[in-house]
């Protein structure tokens, strides 16, 4: 297999994880996770989002905890924002880094968005813009690449059109989203090569969710096409809150196993991130949903034989 | 990808997932079980196990189970073997293919049948002249293919020398068993390009336990390689009974979902699995660990708002 030597975690548990929580979690202790998460090794955080209360009341607290936690100078501390008034407040709480977000499902970026994919561009581009002039990196989220819960499967040139804009809008790097978890590896072969033809692979991160336990393999295809940024979630955080099992982001640990396994470095230390993974798993008051946590608990309570 | 067009499942939830179980199952919900899924357009099921009652007791009404199922002509109804007296009693319930079974790695064979690996040959070879002379097709698991839980990593060439023996008493089939889940593709592209300089890929099924969520990367990466032989469990049963969510074989409609989404025929209806699980679920009296599964329940309970 050709694989790649290092690869770049981006850990985005804060804040796709924890959107899509139900159960209330502190402001100190949103704090406390990143601030483990910042001893793991990662040097990518995506640490909150500022979509209007209204929507996520979840990270209503977004400045506050971007404001309160404790950086480390080489981490990237990211957030997502809709809009210029999102940007506005996530300037004033000193991110590091802009992450922007449609779909390319036209119907999947209607619902989520309220608007056509049209009409969403030169909302980004206003946005991108201003993080520029304020010197940010801008991050742009595509999702549904894969899979649609309206359209069904994605043709790879509507992800193909989304991403030419956002490459000209000044996006820096481009994550691929199977939001719904659908994928399978002849599908992101597929995509990737479309996309490959035309742009180089350091444009792209894959965001890969677990919802039918295809993520690690959608993982190894990826990785053999070259690409070497992906996103996780630690404990495999991310689900729809109604969906009991039905997992949401990969699991940040189940990702480093794999990676470990096959020889290729990350820098981060998978029995930190179970740490962080072990402290929102007793604050959210749910076993979590990654095999890696469900070993450990195993193992605590074989030592308790 | 270079995919078959085609593999064939071998079911062994009713064998190695209902060995593991600590609930007791009634016999005749064992049978209920196996007609299920002998709707399902499985063509094997392993049925249960002729290992002593004293070893595993949740399974001592094998002659009972494999005489009371509705066969149908075009399925084989395995079982495990262990000895001659295994033997007997499986050719009295009328068994059609045979199993024996033995490690590659020294001391998981030596904790699991208390011989060391030269001691269990002629046990074996025992068994299998035994089942040829009553014209039964023999099947050879070898477990711990890719790791042991005493030694850590297991070379390729300690399977090699194992499966050369089985191959030589005359099985005629080799499963490959990752029996504790930790192999990654790496790991299985070695061993598998160690086997198949000497043998046919015809020689091989795959055999993945999911416990740290690689067995679907695991199974792509064999089918690229050329197998189409792949064993699975309903509902990933086959967990130990204390580890609590680390889950035991590859769910039979969790891999089914992968294959369908990548165009390989197996003959098998999902729904119709998920069917069966549902049954073995409400047996247990606990969810069973497939992502297709916890699909179907939040389905279910969605439809119930």
């Amino acid at each position: 297999m050709q694989l790649p030597k290092h690869v770049t975690l981006k850990e985005v548990g804060p804040r796709d994880g924890l959107q899509n929580e139900k159960t209330h979690i502190a402001t100190a202790d949103k704090v406390q996770l990143v601030n483990l998460l910042s001893q793991t090794g990662l040097n990518y955080i995506e640490v909150t989002s500022f979509v209007h209360p209204k929507w996520i009341p979840q990270l209503a607290d977004a400045v506050e905890v971007l404001q309160a936690i404790k950086r480390q100078k080489d981490i990237t501390y990211a957030a997502l924002v809709p809009n210029m008034r999102g940007l506005e407040r996530a300037l004033q709480a000193e991110v590091d880094e802009v992450s922007v977000f449609m779909s390319a499902s036209e119907s999947h970026n209607q619902s989520n968005i309220n608007k056509s994919i049209d009409e969403t561009f030169p909302i980004l581009q206003e946005v991108v813009n201003g993080a520029k002039a304020a010197h940010k990196n801008v991050r742009g989220y595509i999702s549904t690449v894969i899979g649609c819960p309206y359209e069904g499967y994605i043709q790879p040139e509507k992800v193909l059109r989304v991403t030419e804009k956002l490459l000209e809008m000044g996006v820096d790097e481009i994550s691929l989203g199977d939001t719904i978890g659908v994928g399978v590896p002849t599908q992101v072969e597929s995509l990737l090569e479309e996309l490959l033809k035309r742009y180089p692979v350091e444009n792209f991160a894959m965001h890969f969710h677990d919802t039918r336990g295809t993520a690690l393999a959608n993982i190894v295809k990826s990785l053999e096409m070259g690409i070497t940024r992906f996103d996780s979630a630690l404990g495999g955080l991310g689900g729809c809150p109604y969906a009991k099992g039905a997992s949401g982001n990969v699991a940040t640990e189940d990702l480093l196993y794999l990676l470990n396994g096959m020889g290729i470095k990350t820098g981060v230390e998978l029995n930190k991130v179970l740490e962080a993974a072990l402290f929102i798993e007793q604050k959210l008051g749910k076993a979590v949903a990654s095999k890696q946590m469900a070993i450990a608990r195993n193992e605590r309570s074989a030592s308790q034989i």
